[in-house]
């Protein structure tokens, strides 16, 4: 049970602090005088996932992520009974981030929830590839830094965190970045409207992208030499 | 003796070079077009813990933070005495910090504090809000990764750091961030005004946060499996 | 054919975030407004190493760029036929890493392909001479950070990958930055032009930078004290 | 001799990186419009230094600095004599790499040599006291984490480094931060005038610093608990 818990408070603390500072920096990724919005909020996520991993990391293993745990479920490193309770736990802490976050704006003249959309001129098509193709180099990071054999040691946490940054750095201007479907589900209940009409792609595309990396890190690491 | 005269020394760098570089690049939070400032600020608070952690890490543990030293002292870390001395000199290092800062800036043309307030439409409750809410993420971060059996070991201190930027980077819009009475103490007395009269909030806030903090770890880490 | 394949990938996700990042931030560098844009950018290149240095690192060793090849050949700590083995899926997953970006971004609204070229006012004279010292900067990194005896162990990851930020932050303003010749082939497929006339610089450029960095180390670290 | 090649050759990094950066970007420190400037500056000297301490580290310790060598000294962790060679050699190293961005700059329409110097409206006083204040912290973080016994072992070379960031972000807006005279030896003599004629405070200054860095880390560390 402990675990599931770690699992629930890492994520609320990713949703707080990543789409908190997405809204306390109006991020803003279609011009280049906001760049600094955009890098800031992509240092909120993957430092977020820093700080969780060196804090619950020895609990849950911090996955904080549906994607992710799709993943290590396919490549065979966690039952189907443990992968569903993950996930849920996921969602509701995700929940809890956005109420929190809702809170604590109502209170300060602050608005937004740092739900995750299409971007200007990014068509449906765009936004899933996006979530796709950044989700498959997420995940893959995650599967290989973690790999029992191959893998990071100690360092997974800091190497998953810098390329969520990463992720982020790449992909805001496309859907805001989500590659997290617990990450869009909690904004999208806040924000409603089209963040609550296009949260499909948010959980597709993700959940697709996990696919891929399973995939591929059996393809590099699994077998023989 | 040395452990708090080390805490004393990690405050006084903290507040020196945290709250001087918020002065130094004019730091200014509700607007996006100076959102490097922002980031600049972030970065300056959470490096100064990263390199007290490995500084004076080994002599007093690095708290350099009541707030902390409150979560360590509920989690049984440590005696009420030490906790009690720990807090007096960090709050005598946070003031050097500042009459450092004062000297700096005065032979220099430069103008500002650090010193924390309401920022721009933010409430008092509003702003109370964001120093519990907050804290509560940054010692969670200090008990999970200093823990003694599920902790992260020499990485705790990046760790910390890290999202001590974190927190200023989703926080800095509403208060300007302390999540650290001693931080606040320092730049108030020198600043006076609303940043004296609003000085309880930074001191109230961040020891709420504290112990939610301390009672969260509890759930997740205390006990059986 | 594990490791070539890791290559592959390595360097697929290299470009496709590295140029990705510089494409969605429209990373401009003349421009002190806009330093934000070079200094994302420059993040994105730098943590694509750290990332992939920890997932394939332990499979391939992570080159992820021929130039880097080219000084471990040199250095003797690879065999010729290996070498040409990694440099050929390099550019393989370079060109895949850009055609995937083309995909993304004709979805999306949004142009650019990342190509290197010598940037305002500098004449190709200035960019080799960049191309050359920065490579050259960039590989002693690399060759004295994996050096088997004086070394730095599992943080060369971290180190090199924090020190192609560095290189991106100092070279943007001269070429965009290659220090890699398959990073540089893949874009200019896709974007012709200029990019293609002038690819010869980024080939011949980080080749010889290569060439000087097994020189140097070998002076720093070869035979007696 | 190895050693003192190595010096030399990471104090060139380290100002042609640094100090190229600061060109490239053209930082700006007063105004907090072009605070990314000062960030992306800040970040390639600090970042130098994290490449360089786990590139030369096994070899000569990486000093690239006469305030931190003076401090090693005084600490009374080298001999006279040795000091003296690591200073000559880093001071020879400083030339040659502003002696490379000049030819660098030179051929490519770009204009700066990242000397330092008393910046707008700051006192020479101000300066000074800068130089000491800001010095005294990175070289206490120098000792103290490369302490034998309290020390942060591996970890040393990333809290340095990234203390130096640190110490850019808070100190660039008085004299565009030195705390190292071998770095700002090698742009002076390419600069020339106020350069020049103020190189003395980025010598005195430094070196006060580290004389209290050593003091204050003998109090701290030295003798019984």
């Amino acid at each position: 049970m402990k675990k599931y818990i770690a699992e629930m408070l890492g994520t609320m603390v990713l949703v707080l602090m990543g789409c908190g500072t997405a809204v306390s920096l109006s991020c803003t990724s279609a011009d280049p005088n906001l760049a600094a919005t955009v890098i800031g909020t992509a240092l909120a996520f993957g430092l977020s996932v820093v700080a969780m991993a060196y804090t619950i990391g020895g609990v849950s293993g911090c996955h904080i992520n549906p994607a992710i745990t799709l993943g290590c479920l396919l490549s065979g490193r966690m039952s189907g009974k443990d992968a569903g309770m993950y996930m849920l736990f996921q969602v509701i802490g995700a929940i809890l981030g956005s109420a929190v976050l809702w809170v604590l704006t109502s209170n300060s003249g602050v608005s937004g929830t740092g739900a995750n959309a299409c971007q200007e001129g990014v068509s449906v098509t765009g936004a899933l590839l996006a979530e796709i193709v950044f989700t498959f180099v997420f995940v893959l990071v995650v599967l290989g830094t973690t790999d029992a054999k191959k893998g990071a040691g100690n360092f997974a946490g800091l190497a998953i965190g810098l390329s969520l940054v990463l992720v982020h750095l790449a992909c805001i201007r496309y859907t805001g970045t989500s590659v997290n479907p617990a990450r869009s589900i909690g904004p999208a209940l806040f924000q409603g409207g089209e963040a609550l009409s296009q949260l499909w792609i948010f959980i597709v595309g993700p959940f697709i992208g996990a696919v891929l990396s399973a995939g591929a890190w059996k393809i590099v690491a699994g077998g023989k030499e």
